[in-house]
């Protein structure tokens, strides 16, 4: 007879023991119900007497059980914070309480983890409200997306919660889609290196990043939501998955499925794509969670599932470790389907074992773990706010100016339009008080919001006219706003979108677009402003680029700041009046007259404007376009040696000097050309910005080194090459600015690369 | 020393021989650039003088030497008749002619195989025009149509061509793409079924049909001609190939490529395509040849060959037989690329063999082959007028009637609009008159085209005016026509589109739009005509559907023709006055308000208006729809057993009576359900449809077995399967007006299905 060495009653409590052994303990110990109920989310919402409970949706067609719901313990919660406006505080206590009820109830004494949106800061009353994507983006400014990211973590970790639903990494495809708002921009690159920054940022602060939507959620047919996708593995690889290698190499720790279908399969069925690819191609270790209700759409939209057990069955299999915020599939349908045998038990375990990984690493695990209880919190410190103020002073884009900006104080103005005099107008729809506020009408957004109309009254003279609204409008509305604009030495007018959800907006998630023409009479009133004489400066708030292609030439200046969060318009009455230089570029095109959509910049040839089609897609402003009041003068810009090896270095310099008295910035921007591949590849396609300030009479060599692996593509047998032979390296500042152009000859063998191959440029 | 059996000195000759040997022969014979010389096409024209000679064009950079090319022989002509307007007479002499002296003056006697356009007739001066391919979609009507394809090919067959370019097999996908009018429409069975009719009848006459454009090309991103495409490998199988499977097995003898690159590959360059796919499982053993100038946008335009050469090389070994109409690649650049080893010679034969192969079979291997010589040809003689106004008759749809149609006799009416009184309204943009006629203008169409105000003045009293033309125009025009409406008893407004290419149109080739409202100023003049009283029937003649939706409640009657061909409109005053009973359906829905595109009635149900995006795509006219003057009565409809074998029929019964005094016609559709599949399916798709012309007072027991192969798709595993299970049949006039929905159930095991399937259901 041997003696085992006693073992712990609740091996898995401690801290000092292999994790692997920890999760281990668990797996062996748990029932199959016990191991679901880790498997799913369940969306609660803090009332406003602090109390929790499930929050009952239009999905769930039976009620939750709390009681019957916590005794197999309790897996993950969402949106603790951003169902409701509740003081913050008071909603740490009952997230606390409630923690505690999990922990105390479930044989395991295992917490939940915890889930909310950040995707323009918490998604909680009285949270900062960040600029929107789209801004990041415009940035060009990865370390600074970086701090936000960090400082949006630390905040999380302070309440409770674990995972932040962000970055969102589609790609734009479709300017009339109405998520466009909450993507990075059109090009992979950027939407890789701005999104890969935020979510290093939150995991710095020790919180769960999560990449959103796996994948192709972007190229929906006509840009409407969730409707079919059908795009090749080959623009899967090169357009469509690059940002997600970024930033799980950057270190995000969770991934979250598209709801589409794509040539038929839905994303959350398809084990080629979740495990095939994320978890053996990528080595991914952390989780996969389902997009809100997608495992359900699996039988209740797409049709490939009888219910919910097989939808359950599909969805795990695939590679769905958690099913939020639901129990509609994972709970007792999943059970049954395990208990006869048609969903395999290790599928189940497999799932578990991440997810009591990730909680391991968490310190969930930790015996002595206990809830934070904060006695207060500051949401929306001057910190946060200059943080905000600081990415939308950086952002803004100038895309017009006949020389009436910078402003000189004291004008009289008049300010109109619907976006003119209301906070709502710089904020994006999966902010607080957009995504949730919006329902509770009664309760204010929780953050000081100025709107442009107040900005531009600290330094001007200014009138004030709605014009019309964003949708609908009167005539005799449209004539007190022309009336106003006569009177006025210079018209502002701030047009745009209402950021909503569902067909409660004109832009945001569900608010998708037929044409891209400004929204209800907003072009008619800017007709009718032009019609009066006056210079008209046109501020864009918006979540998607619009047609300006008729009015562009008469406007004296467009300024667009997408929705640059709740410090928006103090920064864009900085840069009007000069006390900021526009540094902004854009992330995504302006259409130009005809406005075909789909169209990005980022296209093979017959994708471009041709001879053969009479449809011109050339947009009005291109990708990477932004003006400034000081221009930047460019000197010897070289490559180091025209010879490239195919694994090695090519290094670019250019000199970059401000000749004037005003601080400025230029981005630099590398675009490939490659003339000749196995396939049709886009003819300019960004694999390097760098942006560079520039203080007055500042002179900066800015070298890049440029990695062959940035020149690779998926090649004809599928797999993504570099190849020997003549490219071209455009530099400019913008994708229709090329300042010169570097013919560069990759030497050396065609090589295959893989998910190590280099995605980002180093600067020198 | 053995003695073999003396040989003919051209083998090849002799009409008895196996054709393999004959073949055979030949290759043993040939120098290399004598085979590349049968491998591709010179675009000739013949002169008012009657000469012929290679036509100039902008793509050949250098002239081509007529008597340095034929000393090597000449493989192809094209464009021969298509090119001048030219007497048919002198055409055939000058034709004749060339290919003696081609026989002639190459080695081995062999002349020319020639090619034409064929698409609404032979694109011939004089030659009858059809009515376009979307009308042959709404004729339901695969009889008519072959007989229509037997009649081209005979008209051929006596000219001397051998090869006809057509029919288009490319589902409309995107209706802003110029050339959706070439289509029959947006649905693969219907595209399918009347496409192979058309191809049998022209082989029927012993010329070529050919089948194009393999593949995706109408998938062209925002319908821009050219564009590039991405569709998944499902898409491509379940919706773009379908068509040619179907005329393939119809036995069409040739293909032709699709310009696009779909996910970076050429179709030109294509291998899995062209040779995996057609040859190996396919079984193809005819001709590809190249859409005009395709090898060559390998270089110039897709990026994927450095040059000629190379171009050539891909093209050929991918499975392009046949370089038309140029010898830029396949001259002299693949000469130098076979010699210098860069090119398989093993690839030259494959491709010159398939087309001795074809050469032989249309008996211009034979030695006593000798050209046409018609004395006199009559190309629009009554058979094919009468032909012509009978599938016109039997494709206007009538989308909208309040009682108003049909007209009785001696109406006042004010007959006004930009398509009234304008022949070219009635043809379609590769009809002779609209492709080459309107470079000649000083020549007449060729064949007679009555007007709508010329047919309609046969049995009313009409005025006339214009209104607007179809792009610009002028208030006091658009006054004049309210001025006229004003005085008729009622208005007949005829709008629509200018067939053209490449800008000279508002619909054709390279005629894309950038929305789907009425061109130019047709909707305010509509809107100018509603605004009278007087009622107002819209004729439309387009070629494609256009945004309707504002004034469709308001409109007496709507009659669509699309371009009816050189008859259509008699057949259209034909429809208005009641003397034909309307029985068209739509092969293209018409969009609803929203008109976001691409949108087609065929999708998965996510593609459908969801609660999910506000942007609602359902049609305002659906796939399928038309009216008519005497309504049929539906009983009895019923599948003889719900238990439906997957490797047998389901036999489905209705029984149909028309209780008027009129004939009249149905169109049975039936549409397959599929509630839960491997992948996300179209909601409904048509899998049969019966056109069913019913006498006054006939009562009809239609019987359609359906094989369960109609319900096969292609399922995750990349294979086509039919599936046990439970499915619906939903049968109707439309697919928005289900008239019963018969549940049945598939039995039996899974099965694979292959090119082998039973594509077409059997009428009982």
């Amino acid at each position: 007879m041997t003696t085992q060495p006693s073992a712990s009653p609740r091996p898995w409590h401690d801290p000092t023991a292999d994790p692997a052994d920890r999760v281990r303990a668990l797996l062996d110990r748990m029932t199959l119900r016990e191991k679901l109920a880790q498997l799913y989310g369940v969306w609660v919402g803090i009332d406003s007497g602090g109390e929790m409970a499930p929050h009952q949706h239009d999905f769930a067609e039976a009620a939750l059980d709390w009681d019957d719901l916590v005794r197999h313990g309790i897996g993950q919660l969402t949106r603790v914070y951003g169902t409701r406006p509740v003081d913050p505080v008071i909603g740490a206590r009952s997230l606390a309480r409630t923690q505690r009820e999990i922990v105390a109830r479930g044989r395991f004494g295992i917490p939940a983890l915890v889930h909310e949106e950040t995707l323009t800061g918490l998604a909680a009353w009285q949270a900062t409200v960040y600029p929107s994507p789209l801004c990041w983006g415009a940035s060009f400014d990865p370390d600074l997306v970086y701090r936000m990211g960090a400082r949006i973590g630390e905040t999380m970790r302070r309440l409770g919660v674990h995972q932040g639903l962000a970055p969102v990494l589609d790609v734009a495809r479709d300017l009339r889609w109405g998520r466009v708002e909450e993507t990075i921009g059109e090009d992979p690159h950027l939407v890789g290196t701005i999104g890969a920054a935020y979510a290093a940022g939150l995991e710095s602060a020790g919180v769960i990043a999560t990449l959103k939507h796996f994948v192709g959620y972007s190229a929906s047919r006509a840009g409407r939501n969730l409707a079919p996708v059908s795009v090749g593995p080959r623009e899967l690889a090169d357009v469509l998955l690059p940002p997600f290698e970024m930033a799980l190499r950057a270190g995000a720790r969770s991934v979250m499925n598209a709801y589409i279908d794509n040539d038929g399969v839905p994303s959350a069925a398809d084990t080629a794509l979740l495990t095939d690819l994320l978890r053996d191609t990528y080595g991914f270790e952390g989780t996969v969670v389902a997009d809100y209700f997608s495992v359900s759409f699996l039988y209740k939209l797409h049709g490939v599932a009888a219910g919910r057990g097989e939808a359950a069955g599909q969805a795990l299999t695939a590679g769905i470790d958690v099913e939020l915020p639901t129990v509609d599939c994972y709970g007792e349908p999943l059970l049954a389907a395990v208990e006869q045998g048609a969903v395999d038990a290790a599928v189940v375990d497999r799932a578990l074992e991440r997810v009591l990984r990730q909680k391991c690493e968490l310190g969930l695990l930790d015996e002595d773990w206990a809830p934070e209880v904060p006695d207060e919190v500051e949401l929306d410190d001057p910190e946060s706010r200059a943080l905000a103020r600081e990415i939308a002073e950086r952002s803004i884009v100038l895309l017009r100016n006949d020389g009436i900006l910078p402003l000189s104080p004291g004008r009289r103005i008049a300010v109109v339009g619907p976006r003119a005099h209301e906070p709502g107008a710089m904020l994006g729809c999966y902010s607080f008080p957009m995504h949730v506020g919006v329902h509770h009408p009664e309760v204010p957004f929780g953050v000081s919001v100025p709107t442009v109309l107040d900005a531009l009254g600290e330094d001007h003279e200014v009138t004030y006219a709605l014009g019309c609204p964003v949708l609908g409008g009167e005539d005799e509305d449209i004539a007190a706003a022309v009336a106003a604009a006569k009177e006025a030495e210079l018209c502002v007018a701030v047009l745009g979108d209402h950021a909503g959800l569902f067909g409660g907006g004109t832009s945001g998630e569900g608010c998708d677009a037929s044409d891209l023409k400004l929204p209800g009479r907003q072009e008619e009133l800017l007709e009718a402003l032009l019609g009066t004489g006056t210079p008209v400066v046109l501020v864009l708030l918006c979540g998607r680029p619009y047609e300006l292609s008729r009015q562009a030439d008469r406007l004296a200046a467009i300024v667009c700041g997408f929705y640059p969060g709740e410090e928006g318009a103090v920064a864009l009455a900085s840069v009007l009046s000069g006390r900021i230089n526009p540094s902004g570029r854009l992330p995504v095109g302006f259409p130009g007259e005809e406005a075909s959509q789909p169209s990005t910049y980022l296209t093979a040839p017959l994708g471009l404007r041709s001879e053969v089609s009479t449809v011109d897609p050339t947009p009005l402003f291109s990708f990477g376009h932004g003006l400034s009041y000081a221009a930047v003068d460019w000197d010897d810009v070289a490559v180091s040696d025209p010879a490239w090896p195919t694994d090695g270095q090519c290094r670019l310099r250019v000199t970059l000097s401000n000749g004037t008295d005003r601080a400025t910035t230029e981005v630099v921007q590398v675009y490939l050309h490659d003339p000749v591949a196995e396939v049709a590849r886009p003819v300019q396609q960004l694999i390097a910005a760098k942006r560079v300030d520039l203080a007055p009479g500042a002179t900066e060599v800015v070298e890049i080194g440029l990695h062959a692996d940035l020149t690779s593509y998926t090649g004809r047998a599928g797999k993504r090459i570099v190849e020997p032979g003549d490219v071209e390296l455009r530099v400019g500042t913008s994708s229709a600015r090329i300042v010169a152009t570097l013919p560069c000859t990759l030497t050396g063998p065609r090589r295959e690369v893989g998910f190590d191959r280099v995605l980002a440029p180093d600067f020198g």
